[in-house]
């Protein structure tokens, strides 16, 4: 019953047309005004639900553009493909064409998934999804089944994790072109290898954002920790719901992307009949049938609410995973002893029991941490429905020193980690480096230009960080070799044998009937905890 | 999973001992204080989740109390049963002994329900619970199988519609006492008729509010129309989740109500994997259980989400009926023309077919009132779900003058929104005075002491109205008259044949066995509109 869902951004054709396509329903005129041309503005029309189109003649790649609206604003594009010069220059045409070779390629299911988080500007020296290309052969061989890149989306600046973008339609323009991430894309299929995308709709960055100047894609309904909440179910929610329905489908069609893991939908607030997440499903699910390839969606939350991947008959919005903080906390906490900031609700090996069992560790109970009760038992759904990892971007990147548990654990205590998370029965994610036992940090890095919010920034790490009682200065995200200290050292010998022993426990794994086993009613049994050591 | 659930408030036993029970877990020390005898406040204990209790011998029914919070502030108890003095005044002690006369009362059905909404001050002119039951007579010769009582908890001043009420568990103090509200729905059930009471826990009235006091029972992260949501999922949401779970028990349990209809529960914010009004059915099931009783849970929501009343099995809430504006709206606006504020969704005689089909007349499509793609079709529920009427005390009372029909329709178009009602499938609900073409208005009515909270309350309603290009001023809810003029009149012969006519359709919709059909699948049929007449 909603409405047709409609293609934004600029479509060339073969041909040299292209026509343009832009949200604006409040607005009384627009037009697309070609950098090459600026005195002669090309006014567009308003059609249907506010979208404003127009069709150019003789439009080639790289030719920029702007929006201008009311005849006063002019403003990039919000569904830009490319931001040659950042976020606050003009958008860019880009060719969508792109010589495919993994026509084979059937997508990836979230039972076969060994997951590999990475960050392109930090993965390689190059910093590039050439650099990422060029390490699928070490992945290929360490046994990981599918990446997943951190967002690539155009953030402000050079460096920056990725959950500050503002156009998330375009690629930033320091990790390369569309035809590059195709490359990679292509490349990885061929390797046997499924690409994973993160992106965030919860929220956009603090600068560069100039989708409010468009339409209203934010609300203050809902207060959120980072700002304004998008407006998913108040008055034109339509256009912003088309809007990030519009970006999934991008990624996954054009781009041949297998899965998105969307960040913090916790974040996402929705009175709406039909969930975004819902809808979104049902989009991608239709796509699957489409393109005849297995296409995921994983959601990042912190409610303990099975409602996310739950099947839309049982009232579920029907997404096929999660990630589960609460195996990392109940490991983390085990493991090294802390007991500060959320950690305080964690500690002993029977948490890490009823995260294997239950896969939340709260599921009702009383949270200290939280003063309330949290979770609910996840009922009706797999093992293979939730991902699991030692470390990621947010629990090696928010700690005081972004320091790995390379540098605090001996071999041995890595490899219990490895192990534990490896022969658990969800599906296992490492991060960039985890395999070797990198020992550089992964600090929290960004290049805002704001003097304003690089200060407020600041002020609310030193807040975040204050529960966990770490010592040491909160370092700079704004200083360059922030940024170059997170970079992988690639010395993959760093901590004797984990290598081996990683691709020794990710092949067992693969082999193993009882490891492929995702059921809840059968697949964990006889967990017990004997002299500080727990058996399963 | 969740922790127990505990009762609040004073316990009353028979040989004059008193528990005290409240929740208030950041402060330090509470004590109860006598108002006999302040000069010895009476220590509490602290127990788990921050409930503090103490027992206290000598404890008479009439006797009035406070809580000392901190060695400071001085407040009434947030579970008082009785505010003697009204809002601001101390807390008093109430006997709850009754004697019971109605044992062989089952509860009610929603199919059952012929449903009769009253405001308990303006029904009769002694505006009590005694005047009510002075009129059970006349109700139960009209056909009435339920009353639903406005609002009755108490709030601040002599006259208000009951939405402003502060004191969840205490009865107005000039409706009567809790004795006269047992009596009161102990002679409704020797009538045969059910008692369903409205209930607002999504927030609390203006004046007189000393909740914040006691706990976090608000909450910033969801802004209201009318100031702070209630906080059903931040830190320390237990306490208020089982403030309200208690509130509801009470009514259900103690006083024998047979419903509860929760007012906007769409403004009841809950992220929560266990969502509160799930979490309210279950102990609502478990008590229809215990006394063996059915007990309903109607809930008012502007969603079209049918979530709320599908079965928890299938994702749902599980409450068991809802009311559906929609009905109204399309009904009203085909009767009368009317086409502002949000009657331009609506006009079409289509509309009304669609409710009568649907239930909801949005189901997905765009509305242009909210500009946005609203609703979803409420399969797998049943029509006995749904509560329609042709006015209410919103529909009446938020009009600028507080109109009702009687006032702008002749005897016919009356007889006729009458008979779509009444023979819709949907479950019929009469405003009082309603079912005589009562020409009194109801008008919105207040009596708050703040000055300033006066003055905001009229700017709203100014804002409120502008949509609708209503003329004449906005009556002042303030002045007393505006409450004298909003009662009965009793005239019941203000419109010739009117009562016999609503008689007489609540009579063969009991007797049709066509009209005791709920089933979505099968009970409309074959509906279509002709020459501008709909044939159903």
């Amino acid at each position: 019953m909603y409405t047709t869902y409609i293609s934004i951004g600029p479509a060339p054709t073969k041909n040299g047309q292209c026509t343009f396509t832009v949200w604006a329903p409040e607005c009384n005129a627009v037009q697309v005004v070609l950098a090459a041309s600026p005195q002669l503005p090309w006014p567009m029309e308003k059609g249907e639900m506010g979208y404003w189109t127009v069709t150019i003649g003789q439009v080639t790649p790289g030719m920029q553009y702007w929006y201008k609206l009311d005849n006063e604003l002019q403003r990039p594009d919000p569904a830009s493909r490319w931001q040659p010069e950042g976020v606050h220059g003009p958008s860019a045409i880009v060719d969508p064409s792109f010589d495919w070779t993994d026509n084979d390629w059937q997508g990836i299911e979230p039972a076969e998934m060994i997951l590999y988080e990475l960050h392109t500007g930090a993965f390689t020296q190059s910093g590039t999804f050439q650099g990422i290309i060029s390490k699928l052969d070490h992945l290929q061989i360490l046994g990981i089944t599918a990446i997943e890149l951190m967002p690539i989306a155009q953030f402000p600046g050079h460096h920056n994790w990725g959950y500050d973008g503002v156009f998330p339609f375009a690629i930033h323009n320091e990790y390369g072109t569309a035809a590059d991430l195709k490359q990679l894309v292509n490349a990885a299929h061929q390797w046997g290898i499924a690409v994973i995308l993160d992106v965030v709709y919860n929220h956009a960055g603090p600068e560069g954002n100039y989708l409010p100047n468009f339409a209203p894609y934010f609300t203050d309904k809902y207060k959120l920790f980072w700002g304004g909440a998008v407006n998913f179910d108040g008055a034109w929610c339509d256009g912003v719901r088309n809007y990030f329905i519009q970006n999934a489908l991008m990624w996954l069609d054009e781009f041949r992307i297998d899965g998105l893991r969307l960040d913090a939908v916790h974040a996402i607030f929705d009175s709406s009949a039909l969930h975004i997440m819902e809808e979104l499903t049902s989009q991608v699910r239709l796509l699957e049938q489409r393109v005849q390839r297995r296409k995921l969606l994983i959601a990042e939350f912190d409610l303990n609410n099975p409602r996310y991947i739950s099947p839309v008959a049982q009232g579920g919005y029907g997404m096929d995973a999660q990630w589960v903080d609460e195996f990392h906390h109940a490991l983390h906490a085990a493991i090294t002893g802390e007991q500060t900031g959320y950690y305080e609700d964690f500690g002993p090996l029977e948490d890490l029991a009823r995260s294997l069992q239950n896969s939340y560790v709260y599921t009702g109970q009383f949270s200290k941490h939280r003063k309330r009760c949290f979770g609910k038992m996840p009922v009706n759904t797999g093992y293979n429905q939730f991902i699991a990892f030692v470390q990621n971007h947010d629990q090696v990147g928010n700690r005081l020193l972004g320091d790995r548990l390379s540098t605090v654990l001996d071999a041995e205590a890595l490899k219990t980690a490895a192990a534990t998370l490896m022969l658990s029965p969800h599906v296992p994610l490492l991060f960039m480096g985890e395999e070797y036992g990198e020992k550089n940090p992964f600090l929290y890095f960004t290049s805002h230009t704001d003097k304003v919010l690089i200060e407020q920034l600041c002020e609310g790490r030193r807040r975040e960080f204050a529960v966990f009682n770490w010592e040491g200065k909160v370092p700079n995200p704004q200083e360059e070799a922030i940024f170059n200290q997170s970079k992988l050292s690639w010395q993959i010998d760093e901590v004797p044998g984990l290598l081996r022993f990683y691709k020794y426990l990710i092949a067992f794994r693969k082999e193993q009937p009882a490891l492929q086993n995702f059921r809840r009613d059968d697949a964990v049994r006889n967990i017990r905890i004997q002299k500080n050591i727990l058996h399963f």
